[in-house]
């Protein structure tokens, strides 16, 4: 089979059994508001955490490992060299390198750190809120805190301009760019998945994107002739966890019981179960 | 209809439809412990959590925001930095600034840091168990590490005694006092309300006083002309969401589960529930 | 009754009632991974946790605890010092100190800081894997990131020789030292408890070894006079809790639900239960 052949063949299916066959080591440098979810996801999805913020420790614990997940959620001084350095040895390494840039447009410090990160480390993969997206490709977002503005929504109208958008910024950074919300995007400079699976309830629970984010990560790592299948495969393994977790509430249970039942959701998913699941055109 | 009029017109059922309407964006610098359950709890209860401690970040991101929660819980100089720079910002933008003096009395630092909030950054809410309340107040207590000490209880005996107390302190400070218990105060210099919601198994719990810092400074922030009724609302809403969580636990079920029971009956609550299950009385 | 023979009377269920009774207050400088379920299984067991890592902060908390868990899961530099100035005094005080060296032998740093707490804290306990034990005691090991390495396990083949290691390195660092796996060994320099508690599928959940850190840590405090027994039985009730939260599953759930289980089923525990469930001989 051809190179082409090959890629062509690839299902999310088969994705999501090569992240349960390799168990990727995932090194995440994230936020500490949801790094437990996130551990957990990880774990659930058939790969394995670790975390290390540490610059003198940063260096040792990313080699170990065959991706890193850079999360800019609770930034800070020390946090962010530790990126630069592990970001660094990661790219020698020819790891997957995903940015989630948490809050990028809501503070100068965390937009400078995120272009820094586009910049220099050259991420494989860049998964965020349009606005966050926004603030990377053009400069400036209208980013409310660290949720995507309502003004910033990828919409059935917009659609048509929103994949050249995200094509048009992939191609600029060579990265594969995931952009998260109503309706998912994830595309490279030449195809772009567009993703209708999630409920709209996940916003009620902190961390689904930093959870997607080491996900997709992992998924990489498993896939790696494959990146932009593997991360529309997880994009959509979370919108689906999301919608199977949501048929197990009950009376009484809101977002801490759901935020429980997505990651079980995660935990339980197999391959027949994400590829009739999936929801997804490509245009 | 008067100021005053429209003062006492506020119900808790009407602070709480409020938060819902105005989804407040709270800035919590908090601690590492419980930091996952604070931002789950405040979506729940209808608001937006964005964490920062970075110095170099935190003027732009409480910029954004409508409060400020400064929880001490697991300080350091960095956030010790952060909480001066956040504080002197929303206080300059008059934003809703809450102080949570985790561990006030229980290492010189905690109380030292504490003062320094309530001294220079003149706090809107105080929230805390009584014995960092009464660090606070009469520069000593007995703090046993993070949780009251049992020498030191509102109870019916010195009930009066305490409405007193809290009354002088709310007049020094011009901050509404929040002391939480088994039985609750909510005062400002004139009115104090005691609060006999909630549950005694909520101390075998981590954080639930730390969420409803977090929901009681969304409360402030959305019914800006009603604050001491708006934490009042709050005190209760927590309360009778561990209430009502107790009495959908079953057999086998602990302390981990009634954790997402209690955020899961903040996420349920409704305007009619609240005024039907709080109780409460104005000294 | 003699010395000897008080020792000898203690049973796992005594170790238990004892915490309940006492409530022991653990300082825990530990990883923001897991610090969460930490606190809850804390509390769970009967303890009562406080955190603490600002340099500044920890010689005054620790001074008011009854033992100290030093976790190295997310370690800093300003962590670092925290735990050699909390250890210091805590020794000092002759406090029970717990050393949990996550991921030594993954990271120079990580070794070489796990190192230096045994060489001059002189831990009462170590407790962690096959792959971290053996990097402490040999000076090297195939620690693959936070796991432990597959080549590295205690079998039913290599018991004996595991049994004299570890009795080995006990009486070398003069601490009670807990590794744990699939077979769990704990043991001083005379006596080894084999434990057969436990389920595979908690190796999905993050975090149960850092539970385990500091529930053993609070069994300790309690049960001063019978160390080794008490952190045997903490292991016990660790794998025991994860019997009976797995036992408890139903369709659909997950590791996140599991995690929830497994620490409500420490909540539940009683003596009879942990006498009754404990699997264990003694080499």
């Amino acid at each position: 089979m051809s190179e082409e052949a090959k890629k062509q063949a690839v299902t999310f299916g088969n994705c999501l059994d090569e992240v349960r066959k390799s168990v990727p080591l995932v090194h995440n440098i994230t936020n500490y508001v949801t790094v437990n979810d996130v551990a957990n996801a990880l774990l659930a999805c058939g790969g394995s955490p670790i975390m290390s913020d540490e610059p003198k420790d940063v260096f040792d614990i990313t080699t170990i490992c065959g991706g890193l997940n850079i999360n800019i959620g609770t930034l800070n001084e020390r946090s962010i060299e530790a990126m630069m350095i592990a970001g660094t040895r990661a790219r020698a390494l020819d790891h997957v390198i995903l940015l989630d840039p948490v809050g990028a447009g809501a503070s100068a410090l965390r937009t400078a750190t995120a272009q820094n990160i586009v910049n220099t480390i050259h991420p494989d993969i860049i998964r965020g809120n349009i606005s966050e997206i926004k603030t990377l490709a053009l400069g400036s977002g209208t980013t409310k805190g660290v949720d995507a503005d309502v003004a910033d929504t990828v919409t059935e109208d917009n659609l048509d301009e929103m994949v050249s958008f995200v094509k048009a910024f992939s191609e600029k950074t060579g990265a594969v760019i995931a952009i998260t919300g109503a309706i998912d995007l994830v595309s490279d400079d030449k195809t772009c998945f567009v993703i209708r699976n999630g409920r709209p309830e996940m916003s009620r629970i902190t961390g689904t994107g930093c959870q997607l984010s080491s996900v997709a990560t992992a998924y990489a790592v498993a896939n790696p002739e494959h990146k932009v299948e593997a991360v529309a495969a997880a994009v959509c393994l979370m919108g689906l966890a999301g919608e199977i977790g949501w048929s197990r509430m009950q009376e009484g249970d809101g977002n801490s019981t759901y935020r429980n039942r997505i990651i079980d959701a995660i935990f339980n998913m197999d391959a027949k179960t994400l590829e009739e699941g999936a929801k997804y055109e490509i245009r």
